[in-house]
C-alpha cells in the first residue's frame, strides 16, 4: 500500500477541504490518505471549534483513513514550523506522496529553494526590515518571484525541508480553491475555514450548512458555544498578574522585557480585547502574542516547550479498516513512538503538554480530552 | 484622645457589630473607635460580600472612626495568627482598650494563659491527637476549663499576647451576643454574619433587612452578585493544572506532598465541589484547603508571605473627623509604615500580595481596589 499525507487542521471541515482530499487520492493515486491534523488548539494559537475527536470523526467520514494528531508544540508555531514538524510526522509514517495547495501551484518551488545559495547575507543586516520582507527582496532580485501568500510559504518550506532531508517524497502543490483565508463571506458551496467560523459563532446556520459536508453539519449543529480565547481571559490575566516577572520570562516565545509590558496591560485590562490592544506593538503582532496567550495559559515553559520538540511522537486519533491496514504495514519501521491510548506515564511524560492542553481545553467542553480516550475507529468507510 | 480598638470582618456590617460597637465605647469610655477590618478576603479565605471600601464605609456610617485594613498574609491564617497580626496594628496605633466578644466572657483568661507555665511538656507527644485537643487537656487539668469555643480561643489569644509583650493594654471580653456563628438562621434583629450572606445569596432580602442597620442594607441592596470562591474554580483548577508539583509545593501553607494530592483532584474536578471533596481528609480540613486555595489563587510563595509578614503596615481605608483627629495624635510615634495611598513602588514592594489580591477581587467588581484609591472621608459621622 501507498500512502499520499495531508497536513490539516479542519477547524472545521469543509467543502473545500473534501475537494483537497479527493484531489489529493486523484494526483497520488495512493491506496490510503494519512493526515495529520492539529489537537483541540491551533496554528493561531486558539481553542478550535470543536475537539480533536469529533474533528477526526469529520475526516473519517469524508475520505482520510487514517488521523494523527500534531503535538501542540508544532502546532502552536508560525506556519513554518507547524509545516516541518507535521512534515516530520508524516515522513515517519512513510507517505509517498504529499498533497498541499498554494496560490501559485505552477511555481518551481524547487527553482526557489535552489536560488537561496545565491543570496548576499550581507543584505540580511538590515534592521529595519523584518526576515521576511529581506528575504523577498533576495529572492525577487534572483527569481523574479516573491513569496508573498501563506500557501505558497508553506509550499516553499516543505520542498525546502524534503530537498534538504533527501526525502523520496512526491511534493504536488495545487490551486487553492474558492474564497481566500482572510475572506470572511461565504459564497456558494466553498467558503474558508474562518468564515465558516465567523458563521458559527455569529448563528448563520444556513452558510454553514452549504460549506461543509453533511456528515461535518451534523456533528456540528448541537455545538451550544463556539470555543474562543477570550473564554480563557480570567485564567490568562491571573497569571499574568500573580507570577513574578522573573517566572513569566521563562514562558515558551516571551521576548525579552515583554512580561512586564504584559504584566502592566493585564493589571489595566478587564477583558481580553483591552489585553491584546495595551499589549500589541508593531514588534509584537496579534499572531504572536495569541500563540504566546496560549504558552502562558499553560504556564508552559521554553524548556518544557523545547524538549517536547525534540520527542515527537505519532498519536492516533482514528482510521477505518483501509488505514489500520496501512498503519500495520508501517508500524515496525517507525523511528517515532506510537501512542494509542495515553495512560499516567506518557500523561507526565512526552504527551505532558498535550494532555495538559487537553485539560485546558475542558474549559469549553466537559468531555476528557486524553486520558482513558481510545482511537476513533470508523469502520463503515465508505467505498471508494 | 483615646481610642478603643476593635478586631472585625464586618462581612458584612449587622445589628450585632453595631452592639459591640456600642458597648466598646461604652465599657472603654474612649474618644475614638479605631477599628483593624479584613480587606477583600476573609480570614476563611473567601472573597468577602462586598469590598474593603463599601464595608468600611459601612463601619463609618455606624460609630467607627478609623478604619485600617489587615494585610492579607495576616487575615487569611487560623484564627489565632489573625488575632495577633491584627493586634500588633491596633498596638501601634496605640490603642488604650481591645473590647472583644467571648463565650465565656466570666472567665479569668488571664489566669488560663498562666496556666501555661505548668503544661507537661511531655504530654505533647502524643501523635495520634491534635494540637488543640493535647493543649485542652492539660488546660483543663490545671484550671478546669477548655477552650472549645471560637471568641474564647481569640479571647485566650489576646490575652497571651498582651501578658507576652507587655502591652499597657486594658482587654474586655463581653458576651457575644444572638446567634452563634454557625447558626445560619436569622431570629429577630441579630444574626451572624454567616446566616445574613446565606441569606444574601438567596435572595432573601427581608431576612437581611431586619439585621442589618439601615445604612448597610442601602450599601447591600444593589449587590448583583454574591461574590464566591467556587468563581474562582477557572483559575484554581488550571493552576493546580498546568504548574509543575515542584513549583506548587513552594506555595504558602501548602503541605508536604499535598500538592499530588490537589493535582490529581483538578485533573478530575469540574467544579469546585468536587476538587474540594477530592482533596479534603482528617489532615487537610475544608478551612486549610481554603486558605490554600486563595493563596494558590494568588500564585503566593512561602517566601513571599513569610516576608509580608515581617514587615506589616498601617493601611489607612477610612475615617471621619475624630478618627482624623487621632491620628494625627498618634501618627508622629508610629513605628510601621502608614500607607494612604498605592503608588507604583508600593505595589511592587510592601503591598504586593494586597494589590494582587485587590487584582484577583476585580473577577467579581469591575472596580480597581487600591491604586488611585484614596481612603474615604466620612465628615458627616453621627454625633454621639
Amino acid at each position: 500500500m501507498r500512502a499520499v499525507g495531508l497536513i490539516a487542521e479542519y477547524n472545521p471541515f469543509h467543502n473545500g477541504h473534501l475537494h483537497h482530499l479527493q484531489a489529493a487520492k486523484r494526483l497520488s493515486r495512493a491506496d490510503a490518505v494519512v493526515v495529520v491534523m492539529s489537537g483541540n488548539f491551533t496554528q493561531r494559537g486558539e481553542p478550535a471549534v470543536i475537539d480533536k475527536w469529533t474533528r477526526t470523526r469529520m475526516a473519517l467520514l469524508n475520505g482520510a483513513d487514517l488521523v494523527v494528531e500534531l503535538p501542540l508544540v508544532f502546532v502552536v508555531q508560525p506556519a513554518d514550523r507547524f509545516a516541518n514538524g507535521a512534515l516530520t510526522i508524516l515522513h515517519d509514517l512513510q507517505i509517498s506522496d504529499l498533497v498541499f495547495g498554494a496560490e501559485h501551484p505552477e511555481w518551481d518551488f524547487a527553482a526557489l529553494v535552489a536560488a537561496e545559495k545565491q543570496f548576499q547575507q550581507a543584505a540580511f543586516q538590515n534592521y529595519d526590515q523584518t526576515y521576511a520582507t529581506q528575504f523577498n527582496q533576495q529572492l525577487e532580485a534572483v527569481t523574479g518571484h516573491s513569496l508573498r501568500d501563506p500557501n505558497d510559504i508553506l509550499a516553499f518550506t516543505y520542498y525546502k525541508k524534503v530537498i534538504h532531508e533527501k526525502w523520496p517524497l512526491h511534493l504536488h502543490a495545487i490551486q487553492r480553491r474558492g474564497s481566500d483565508y482572510h475572506d470572511l463571506h461565504i459564497n456558494g458551496h466553498i467558503a474558508s475555514a474562518s468564515a465558516i467560523r465567523e458563521a458559527l459563532v455569529k448563528g448563520n446556520d444556513a452558510l454553514v450548512k452549504q460549506a461543509v459536508p453533511a456528515t461535518t453539519w451534523s456533528l456540528l449543529k448541537d455545538l451550544q458555544q463556539v470555543p474562543a480565547m477570550d473564554q480563557l481571559f480570567m485564567i490568562l490575566r491571573n497569571h499574568l498578574i500573580q507570577a513574578p516577572a522573573s517566572q513569566l520570562a521563562k514562558t515558551y516565545s516571551m521576548a525579552e522585557g515583554l512580561e512586564n509590558r504584559l504584566k502592566q496591560a493585564a493589571s489595566r485590562s478587564l477583558d481580553f480585547k483591552s489585553l491584546m490592544h495595551q499589549a500589541k506593538t508593531k514588534r509584537y503582532t496579534y499572531a504572536h502574542l495569541l500563540r504566546l496567550f496560549l504558552y502562558l495559559c499553560l504556564e508552559a515553559t521554553q524548556d518544557q516547550v523545547d524538549w517536547t520538540i525534540k520527542h515527537p511522537y505519532i498519536r492516533l486519533l482514528g482510521f477505518n479498516q483501509r488505514g489500520q491496514a496501512y498503519l500495520h504495514q508501517v508500524k515496525k519501521d517507525l523511528s517515532l513512538p506510537l501512542i494509542t491510548k495515553v495512560d499516567q506515564t506518557l500523561h507526565n511524560g512526552l504527551l505532558d503538554l498535550d494532555y495538559r492542553a487537553g485539560k485546558l481545553y475542558q474549559n469549553f467542553t466537559n468531555d476528557e480530552q486524553d486520558l482513558k480516550r481510545a482511537p476513533i475507529m470508523e469502520l463503515s468507510s465508505k467505498d471508494r
